[in-house]
């Protein structure tokens, strides 16, 4: 009945909206507000959208078409975010990948994602990307992007041309692949929209807690949505964000004083050492907006207007965008409500919704959800089934409509903003010639308010020792997934063929697994 | 590149969202929140759930599929909006028809929306709609809202099955019609998308003003998406609607005091009847949250929490889902900067961008515009030419990237929320056979703080008195659009062939034409 009006409304310019669309606006709406600010780099919206011409234009030269995948190997930098804008200007798609990844992860993720260009970070990480580097004797294009001269990021950049592409992107194609943690003891790439990441954002600011006068500082793990879906948030407000390489609490007073950052992630251990960092050093903190927490940091911050009690519980998780419920004041749930652009059900083992007050696992639908896993068909055909998104986790709604959740269906081990699943850690156990089987718990880590991992082996042969199993691990799992300690053990308690790992917490000490607030203390919100 | 996965996001049930899903969630979480009061009624959101299915299973039943167009031919009502959230739900769309409009002009929008259904009112308009439907023996399917009984809307409801029909509906499809004023002489129809007004109205909602907590009364006319589009915002956030027919100031003050409302489009001349019979009947209104303006008015409300100094002027057209600039403060435009989930630019004629300071045509993009006027393909290729939106207003950017809207590239007279185009009143007055030519002019009024219109004569033969062509005006056209003065003179001045109207205004008193802060005013925001 609108075959005079153009057929489809997303497949044409005139109703386009990427964040490629949102930097060209803001170009336009903002030509003086600082963009970016990375160490004594700093661009307005116009510079900006000028490098990220250019960087599209780059990858458009290495042949990145649509649906390509470009690798980011490096720490948090303003070049990453120049990097998602410019593939969301071509239609293809970032995959920022984990800088504290061993080689025998990252190689997995390159073979998995298969990216056409890899931006690669000589400083910190340098030799642990030669080494994966030596194994790809591929046509995978390698850029570094923190070096100089011609085949360097800023090289490229400089000698391309800056003219903006100006191409019809379709803003329900995947703009990010992240990849998860191994919860069936491999990495798994969630392929998010860009509408999913634009409108997630939407519902972030709508929180009340950015506007133009953003400026957020990225210290957090930029290969994870809860950090880059406030980075995106004070892009479409207009705001500035700050970059930092890492969570360092020297290099975040720093920028909070000399940038007057108003907003930040800090979780455990890091929050502490900022807190210390910034008395110690005497640092002006005064443009940092906080929720009122302690009390040393209370003094040194600046209150945020729009904090209100009880609104900082949240739940979420990668496949969805972030979060999915969302700060309510008031309610029953300790995770607040359904987010306004989603569908939430809590539904038992045959897909049945069950009642308020019930338990059973949270489906999603909505444009925040995932697009799906990356090469995944038969994990997606179950995780999607019924045109639901099946998160994995158990909750609860409340008589108030509101959500409670309360843990992983699987059991899965927190460590700082990390789900660690048991099983990927121990696979890597029972690849040592010494071990005939291997069970991990997490443990309650008063330093972080988290968990750390604990490995109980069944030894084969001549027992390796506790330190020899935590260097084979060291060697082939970030440093956050390798066992704190080990214990060695006859026989590993069973229900049928499967752990009982109950058994095993009530003998090793584990406990603290989530389900309590899970993002509360990730995001401070 | 992802095979593997759902080829399109929008494409099927997984990514879904309209409004009728967000009805869906709210009825899940927000179980106990009072949705909809209309009079007597009050509904939560799972009653009002269950009577949308009703509804959408009633339109099935009649033959309302994908596309086909639902029209209300009624004052405000919470039918209305069940309507609106019914149509949603079946891929339908509503074409909300101003009551105001003369039979003539409503067989005009019958026979241009050609719509399946019509939902018709008896309270006031019924002997209009009356005459209106004896022209028309055709298949439509009449049904009253505000009857009683087997044929009516009620009846069809209490016998119709309450099952979510649970289809899939393209977020990217038209959800509304929405007849525009008639700036080339007849009205157009713009066609919006569903994910265009829940995108809009998350904008809205982002301004800071609307929460769980906004109680909205629709009191203005939901044939505007001035109304519309935070009917949307409150539903958005599960917040309640409240329904008076019409804008009687007698109505609003009931409605505030009894249903604690916190928010309502209040326009000149209701603004001031408002305040006066607020005042005298003792009304308690302290509910609603103003910002601040009449002292009388300030003393009976309370301060709206989210107004700052100089974030009231916005720039928007029914167009682009009705505002496209937004709040922003300490800027120089005087209309604010470009929403986030639109592009905006200033051009020449040729389509040549201009630099700030510069005057030119606003053209705009992103999936707030409308896709196309209904059945208006040259109308269409050339206000989208370069798949760009072209507003047909002019405006100015300023050095700091913020708007000002300076008028429309065409005259229009400005009768509170309505824009009145001069051609078609012309147009009505030539039908007159004691007419040989005319123009109308606005004339600033200082009753509504807007213009009235006057209307310029050359007789033909014997000349008809003045008031003889206001009330031929008057059975043609709306009342807001009937010339309030006539003037016959011998001859009109012109520039070419074109009427010249400076002439004419300076000659006539005309004056007032809008190009100063168009929406502060209709929306008091």
């Amino acid at each position: 009945m609108v075959s005079d009006v153009r057929a489809r409304a997303d497949q044409d310019l005139l109703h386009s909206l990427t964040i490629g669309d949102v930097l060209r606006q803001n170009a336009r709406s903002h030509p003086g507000t600082i963009a970016v600010v990375d160490d004594n780099v700093s661009l307005t919206y116009p510079q900006l959208d000028e490098r990220v011409n250019r960087l599209a234009n780059v990858l458009r030269g290495h042949g990145v078409g649509t649906g390509d995948r470009v690798l980011w190997l490096g720490q948090n930098s303003s070049r990453l975010y120049e990097t998602i804008l410019a593939v969301s200007k071509i239609g293809a798609v970032a995959c920022p990948a984990s800088w504290q990844m061993e080689p025998d992860e990252l190689a997995f993720i390159i073979d998995d994602a298969e990216p056409r260009v890899a931006l690669w970070q000589e400083a910190e990480i340098g030799e642990k990307v030669a080494a994966v580097r030596a194994g790809y004797p591929r046509d995978l294009v390698w850029i570094q992007h923190d070096g100089v001269g011609a085949g360097s990021y800023e090289g490229a950049l400089a000698a391309a041309a800056a003219d903006d592409l100006e191409e019809f992107v379709d803003k329900d194609a995947p703009l990010l692949l992240m990849y998860t943690s191994a919860f069936d003891g491999r990495p798994n790439g969630a392929l998010i929209s860009g509408l999913g990441m634009i409108l997630h954002s939407l519902v972030v600011a709508m929180q009340g807690v950015v506007d133009e006068r953003y400026v957020y500082l990225n210290c957090g793990p930029m290969y994870r949505l809860g950090v880059l879906w406030s980075t995106v948030a004070t892009l479409l407000t207009g705001g500035t964000n700050v970059f930092v390489p890492r969570a360092d609490a020297t290099l975040i007073c720093e920028a909070i004083q000399r940038h007057r950052c108003t907003a930040a992630l800090l979780l455990e251990p890091t929050f502490s050492e900022v807190v210390a960092t910034g008395k110690a050093g005497g640092y002006d903190l005064s443009s940092f907006r906080s929720p009122p927490g302690n009390p040393s940091w209370n003094a040194m911050t600046a209150p945020d207007p729009a904090y209100r009690p009880g609104s900082s519980s949240l739940y979420g998780q990668t496949e969805v965008t972030g979060l999915i419920t969302a700060a309510a004041v008031g309610v029953a749930g300790a995770h607040g409500r359904a987010i306004p652009v989603a569908q939430l059900r809590i539904v038992d083992d045959s897909g049945v919704e069950v009642g308020p007050g019930e338990v059973g696992e949270i489906i999603a639908r909505g444009p925040t959800v995932m697009i799906g896993y990356f090469r995944r068909p038969e994990l997606n055909a179950h995780r999607q089934r019924d045109a639901w998104h099946h998160t994995n986790d158990l909750g609860r709604r409340e008589a108030d409509g509101s959500i409670t959740f309360l843990g992983s269906k699987g059991r899965i081990i927190k460590s700082g903003i990390e789900n660690l699943y048991p099983a990927e850690i121990e696979a890597v156990l029972r690849r040592h010639p010494g071990v005939a089987d291997a069970a991990v718990i997490g443990v309650p880590d008063a330093g972080s308010g988290g968990q750390v991992v604990k490995a109980i082996v069944v030894a084969a042969g001549p027992a390796p020792t506790g330190e020899e199993l935590v260097d084979h691990c060291a060697t082939l799992l970030a440093r956050y997934k390798v066992p704190r300690d080990v214990v060695f053990v006859a026989d590993l308690p069973r229900t049928g063929s499967a752990i009982d790992y109950d058994v095993l917490d009530r003998a090793h000490g584990g406990g603290g697994y989530p389900g309590s607030p899970l993002f509360a203390k990730l995001t401070g919100l």
